[in-house]
């Protein structure tokens, strides 16, 4: 890479470059050429893709963020610049189009055709995080009526535009989807057959308001390359393609661990993300936890006497309260990504329940009793009544700890709500109060104190 | 669903039933076949699979787990049985092959043709998670000197059995690959055109024994739908399709989240997982952590007599150390994520640390006002010294819990070392015992005491 970079380099900057410039990139993907053009200065940006022939070009452009795939086409000059926007694919212009300002996207759409402007509006209409705002148009579809030899000349005329090229959907004349053929039953079957007789009728789809996930989740299932997205009459709105969902996957995937860390998600990539960002994205989170806890300090007040009489007390309530907080932690983080994952869901929350309560108790005995050890055998305050006390408090502690790290998350995924919100911190907080109160009444009765 | 659950039911126990049951299951895709065989008893499951077509019940059998898989195979006839083994896709063959018995194994490799027999065998010894266990041998490959018209009639003649179908693999007479060509490049080329016109000589691989993280890193940035997988000698061993990638990418998030939860990764599903292998995979970390905890415990000790002195300062100890705790956890999800996604490496160490001390430092000054308020106004034992030494201990403790949350990750990403392994329930007692000495030390000097 740093080779061709260098050749590239010289190569724009000498006269009547452009066999120089296509050289100097060789066989490269556009994923490596996009990354080429990153690292060379603004101006030679522009000149570097006004250079490349126009697919290949729009291919690069796919891998750069929408501001600058807007700032290198408005560059152009105009007839380059209506090429290269009319050659991207159509999901790529739909982000670039949602991520300018209004007035300049209706520059844009104006240079369209009139058909495939109203196929934009429709997948731009879709809101945010829907499956229809990952669809592109950028497929082959073809009638029931076709014959096989008729399909395979309609893919040699339009297929050159086409990004999901793994499957043919077969439409009826009102524009509904009558099934998906894979291109591999087309290249096998007898140039004479007909559509009709190849299709089964019972295409997998997702609507196009649903969830992203839902979508993700539906093709991980089946195992196919591209799902096809579908309006409230059925009709085919467009395809999303197994790609786009690998990368709502990925981020769905670090949505939820930012959450159970305790944070907001990001909406960007860390080194985009700046210090003012990631403070504005946990404080308030570390607020609510830190008013939260608070309480626990009202707790451990209410036991003054006994933690004056046996100041020794105090030593043991970071261990106590830890080993609550990481016992929840270990309970809420598997769960909430066994549901994420759809491995467990509603009906399931006896049984969730049940298998973190046994393993809680069997947890809170064997650290209950290294914490009746460690208590008991102090040097200068050990006591059997102290190591009794927190070696039972210890197992209260982490027992109680398990069931509420198991019930919150399933109770609030019944109630449609993210069971990510409960972070290992939120459980940590939630379990604090009980815990010290466990610990202080234990250690009350035992030793006859307060 | 439920419908034809009971359909089947109802087809499955008339004699002479393979219509009905085909009837029964419809134009159902192979996953949910397979759900519904699920659902049956253990013998209607055997009678269901063998009624199936041959290639219906290899896809069928394909979304089963391998030991199912193998008692279906086992109680078929000989004939069927071998068929539907022989049928199977390569990569779900040698996944079989190496969950069961090595005996019941060898038999099995006995049916196979040698040629096939010795391809698997390749397949099997790539270790477990790298590139070369996910590939199949399934894919279609041709050689330079074939016309499109030519690779077109090999793909009709072999194209039933391949599992990837978007491209065709093209090599030399040594097996090395030479290019990927997709199956669009050769359906859009004229018949008479050489493969060798087509080629770049320039194909993205990735090599058998790396990391299968690596192969899915490389496939979602390409955006392809399958990647082939060399040998040391540039040989083709195999292609992975793009759903076994997506699998990896959903096991190693999990693993990855499990892991910061505190526990260690679980090797199958929750609800496949006991009470007791969860209560094996936690206990560990559970008791490390709790050791570690118990210096936390020696050095509140340690100001026994400041204690003694102001009671009060317990009071703050919870609130304190989950402070820390916090936002620690906070610092190490989102940092192990990125680090996880690629999007830092080991030269952004010094950017991560500064954007996480700036962040940490804005978290403690708004917490340790917080703090300062809190307890500068807890009726009965508020003092501005008190206040003063909460606040400050809090302000300290946020910013040393992002910087140690910040640089353990990059060190250990540094040294190779999974920084997952660095977990919420980890960050928190690795600063608890340090915040208490903050607290402490500052108390004494504020308060004048101990």
């Amino acid at each position: 890479m740093q080779d061709s970079f260098l050749d590239l380099k010289t190569a724009l900057s000498a006269p009547d470059n452009q066999d120089l410039v296509m050289e100097s990139i060789g066989h490269l993907q556009p994923f490596d050429i996009a990354r080429l053009l990153l690292e060379l200065e603004g101006d030679e940006q522009q000149q570097f893709i006004e250079v490349l022939p126009l697919d290949m070009a729009a291919e690069v452009l796919e891998y750069l963020d929408p501001e600058l795939q807007y700032a290198l086409i408005h560059h152009c000059d105009d007839d380059k610049a209506r090429a290269l926007f009319e050659a991207l694919p159509s999901d790529t212009a739909v982000d670039l189009l949602l991520a300018i300002h209004p007035l300049q996207a209706e520059v844009l759409l104006t240079w369209l055709p009139e058909e495939y402007r109203e196929r934009l509006d429709t997948l731009m209409s879709f809101p945010e995080d829907t499956a229809g705002s990952l669809a592109t148009v950028d497929y082959i579809s073809a009638r029931e009526g076709w014959t096989v030899e008729k399909t395979l000349g309609h893919i040699r005329k339009v297929g050159r535009r086409a990004e999901i090229v793994s499957y043919v959907y077969v439409t009826n004349a009102r524009g509904q989807l009558i099934d998906v053929v894979s291109l591999k039953e087309i290249i096998m079957a007898s140039p004479q057959t007909l559509l009709a007789d190849i299709v089964a009728n019972n295409p997998i789809v997702v609507d196009a308001l649903s969830d992203q996930e839902e979508a993700a989740h539906v093709l991980s299932q089946y195992d196919f390359l591209a799902i096809p997205v579908i309006d409230a009459d059925k009709r085919l709105v467009g395809v999303i393609n197994v790609d786009d969902l690998v990368d709502v996957i990925h981020d769905e995937a670090t949505e939820d661990i930012q959450k159970l860390g305790g944070s907001e998600p990001l909406a960007d990539s860390y080194l985009n993300t700046s210090a003012l960002t990631l403070f504005q994205k946990r404080v308030g989170w570390l607020l609510i936890l830190f008013f939260a806890e608070a309480i626990t300090g009202n707790i451990i007040r209410h036991f003054e006497d006994a933690l004056t009489e046996v100041i020794a007390l105090s030593f043991f309530i970071p261990l106590l309260i830890d080993a609550g907080g990481n016992s929840g932690s270990q309970t809420v983080t598997t769960l909430v990504r066994a549901l994420a994952l759809g491995e467990i869901g509603i009906n399931d929350t006896l049984r969730a329940l049940k298998k973190e309560m046994t393993a809680g108790v069997l947890l809170g005995a064997v650290v209950g009793a290294a914490a009746y050890v460690r208590a008991s055998t102090m040097g200068g305050v050990a006591s059997p009544g102290l190591g009794a006390a927190v070696g039972l408090s210890a197992f209260f502690i982490i027992a109680w700890a398990s069931t509420v790290a198991a019930l919150l998350p399933m109770t609030l995924h019944k109630l449609k709500v993210d069971p990510a919100i409960v972070s290992g911190p939120l459980i940590t907080t939630l379990v604090d109060g009980v815990g010290i109160l466990v610990y202080f009444s234990i250690a009350r009765m035992i030793l006859g104190i307060g």
